[in-house]
């Protein structure tokens, strides 16, 4: 397998977390989302990536798009290590909390909405972190709550590292990287903590990219 | 089931469409988001819901949030008839189109974004639609790229409706109720006039809900 990603992209790490977490072999192809105007917007990278987003994972023929799409991907094709659980209740649980993280936080976030609201909509760099910061402030707070949860373990659910954990700690990365206010969110950084202490979690950090600069 | 359902949710739309298609009988539970400064932030319904957004769904001691969650619950739980395809790279596919509008589109363009553009931000009404419009419009093209694919048929994935046109529909609905201009997007408007015409469909329309105005 392939897999196109910029190293500070968090969809991107989502990926890689699944990738290693699960064992599975793959090549890390480097797009970079600032030089040269951004290499996503190239036209071979174009074709494979119609959003011109990153990431992309190639599989033999199969060329899939979109990070969530991956997950359940690699959960289909490669079941074990499991990312979800095995009862209807707790997958949905799981796939809830990811899909809070990847359509509630993240898309808000996205270099390319940072770039209109400073752009078109004439925002100055204050008002741009301001917007950052509320939107990751509130969306995760609304995961803490979620998580004050029976289901919540050492990880998001239970005591094994799964789809929802693959969401939440590249968005806390990208909490941190602009220092929202999150300090307060115990069961988060509990479980941030708890997975930064899983070697394969480790490889799929941002710093640890070939393209980390 | 129940399901707690705003008329004009985008959101909500997609699961009433899931639900509809798959024949399974349920209540709908109007949560009017603007009245009374929105229903979802009262006590009862954040219990249930901590992220304060429509859609839930319940089935018996199962509380579901997040649509795409629940579209994931609905096909485990009731496989026939299918909104996914067999086929692993199908499958794929079809969850990329969904959460290219889940992700990329809708979050964008919630209420509370648009509250807090025009409140926080400080934005006019003129710069708020040029907002909604240039992220629907650029998102909805992305959409159609990804359809000039052979899996399109009929729908967004062969000839039979499935999840991705559960998002499709109800993210072109908020389309025309913005104007935004989305004529020439041919592949899109073909696949939502063919999803108008069944019966299922046409039920879970806004227009078609309890509580419509």
């Amino acid at each position: 397998m392939v897999l196109y990603s910029y190293w500070r992209s968090s969809a991107s790490y989502r990926v890689r977390m699944a990738l290693k977490l699960k064992g599975l072999d793959h090549e890390i192809r480097p797009v970079h989302l600032v030089r040269d105007g951004g290499e996503q917007f190239a036209d071979d990278y174009t074709a494979l990536n119609p959003q011109q987003l990153v990431p992309t994972l190639i599989d033999g023929e199969t060329v899939i798009t979109q990070s969530m799409a991956m997950l359940e991907y690699l959960e289909e094709r490669h079941p074990e290590p499991a990312l979800l659980p095995g009862d209807h209740a707790g997958r949905a649980r799981v796939r809830a909390i990811a899909q809070a993280i990847a359509c509630e936080i993240h898309p808000l976030n996205n270099l390319r909405v940072l770039k209109y609201l400073t752009g078109t909509a004439g925002l100055d760099e204050d008002a741009k972190l301001a917007w950052y910061r509320h939107w990751t402030e509130t969306g995760l707070a609304a995961v803490e709550r979620m998580l004050d949860n029976p289901g919540t373990g050492r990880f998001c659910h239970g005591d094994e590292p799964g789809l929802a954990d693959c969401c939440l700690l590249p968005q806390v990365y990208n909490a941190e990287r602009f220092e929202c206010n999150i300090a307060q969110l115990k069961r988060i950084r509990r479980i941030c903590e708890a997975l930064g202490k899983i070697p394969a979690v480790v490889e799929a950090m941002p710093e640890n990219q070939p393209d980390a600069a």
